[in-house]
């Protein structure tokens, strides 16, 4: 058995308030707190790449756990925001950490549905060749891409990063996966020289018709239903998108929390930013977890407690 | 079992002769012919993009064989020269292709060990979430961040493409694979500001000194020696790396060949290209793929004659 054995997280040291753009981009505090649910964002340093998030996520696993670097088997980076496209940040990463000859390592480039598609990866990769550990970075700087005066984007996304430590002594084992993509509907979140382009009615629109009737063929092909599930953590696309979807699948909010209102939209960090809490939550015992964004792409799949 | 089913390829209609460029690169047939092996290089058009490549080597697997766009379960492009960044190629290519819904779809950033890699995880993850049917894009425009005033680059790279499908009825299954990386030495081939930079003699030196013990180590995981393998498909970096492996492995030239004469060296597509040759050559029983470059990351495994 294999699963989630812990998670180490990083934000910049700069956050930048919503608050003080009220004016700016003519907004009020209802807006700020019910509808975006973002009151800050983080945002990293001109100098900081993608590398140095995981580098920053991979200290915090460290000062949680012991991580015997010889046993780490596979390494991957989810990203869409590479220090550059050659060398991949797997490799950069894998060379900064000093790791072995042996580690295989490459990215993945998918947004905010990056963490549960890559949660697959790792764990069928592990298991196809007898991989020991597995590292799984999250880390997408989309503050080098925001456009300033862009309201929709820069209100919205934060900077953040988070490694998650797969391996046979795990937390949570995962269950049976959902994945799909609409790639016609790809045009909804661009990257155009170097600028994020969002119709955030589009994404919404894709999210709230998709996700429920998606979770719900998930859960089914876990012999499972929306009762059985302790906390749904969903993408924090948004306070207004997670709302949507409990309002939608007929969930207490308490039990679909939206919790990004000090860091925001961290794309494929938003999950396992919010899995670290949860690691000693004892009580809790199944959880939903789901991704959906750039592609239009989305992916879930339920963590059931190991250990207890 | 799963394996590799088919391969579809894809060219440029324009390709560029390293002949006509003798004079402004101080270079001699000699050079052209036994030193790179490469006479000439495809050229994709300014408006076409690694999506478009993908599509044109799907094209050709289906002038071969028919694909049921209804089975295929997962959809993975290895590229590192993304039309952009967000969306991830295999995004747009679900959508020109106008796949169904449930389809899996991601990037791999990789480079020349692209292949090789991406075979594990593409069918890790059909055995994992019992995909049907998948299909491995490979597609990686170099054309675009090559310096023409390069020699190292130029002369080398070339634009092509290919798509393998991959499922239940295989031409070849794999063997066990053996994978690394030497994330310290990643300097030795970067792209900074749009343009391709490679210690040539870096690479070589690595693939020189890394790969023939690479490759002893993978075939003694299968309980195979190299007197077993009938024909060894290394990465085509050029006719001096193919050469020099066959040399220090005490291989036949013939058991090792360098095909690349006429497209150059096309990235993570360079292996497929020749497996597409092979599928019906049914004397061939096994064959070792081997890939290695960009990260520096490396990446081998057995490909064992199914169909006979």
């Amino acid at each position: 058995m294999i699963g989630i054995e812990n998670i180490g997280v990083w934000f910049p040291e700069s956050f930048e308030s919503n608050f003080d753009l009220k004016a700016r981009f003519e907004i009020d505090d209802y807006f700020i707190n019910e509808k975006i649910g973002v009151q800050k964002v983080g945002r990293i340093k001109p100098e900081e790449q993608a590398s140095d998030m995981c580098i920053g996520a991979f200290r915090n696993l460290e000062s949680r756990c012991a991580v015997d670097s010889t046993e780490i088997d596979l390494l991957v980076v989810v990203t869409q925001n590479p220090d550059s496209n050659i060398p991949h940040v797997s490799a950069l990463v894998h060379g900064k950490l000093g790791f072995s000859a042996s580690c295989a390592c490459f990215d993945i480039s998918l947004g905010c549905s990056g963490f549960v598609y890559a949660l697959s990866v790792v764990q069928s990769m592990m298991k196809e060749n007898s991989f020991r550990r597995a590292l799984l970075f999250t880390a997408d700087p989309y503050s080098k891409i925001i456009d300033p005066d862009d309201k929709n984007t820069r209100l919205l996304f934060g900077d953040g990063a988070a490694v998650t430590l797969i391996g046979p002594n795990p937390v949570w084992e995962t269950g049976k996966f959902s994945f799909g993509t609409l790639g016609h509907l790809s045009e909804a979140l661009t990257c155009t020289n170097s600028i994020l382009n969002m119709n955030g009615r589009g994404i919404f629109d894709f999210a709230a018709r998709t996700m429920p009737k998606d979770l719900e063929k998930m859960l089914t092909s876990n012999n499972l239903t929306k009762e059985d599930i302790d906390v749904f953590v969903v993408h924090q696309g948004s306070k207004f998108i997670v709302d949507t979807l409990a309002k939608k699948m007929g969930i207490e909010p308490a039990k679909m929390p939206f919790k990004a209102q000090e860091y925001g939209n961290t794309i494929s960090s938003s999950i396992p930013i919010i899995l670290q809490e949860y690691l000693e939550e004892f009580s809790i015992g199944k959880i939903v977890i789901c991704g959906f964004g750039v592609g239009l792409s989305y992916a879930s799949t339920i963590l059931k407690r190991i250990k207890k």
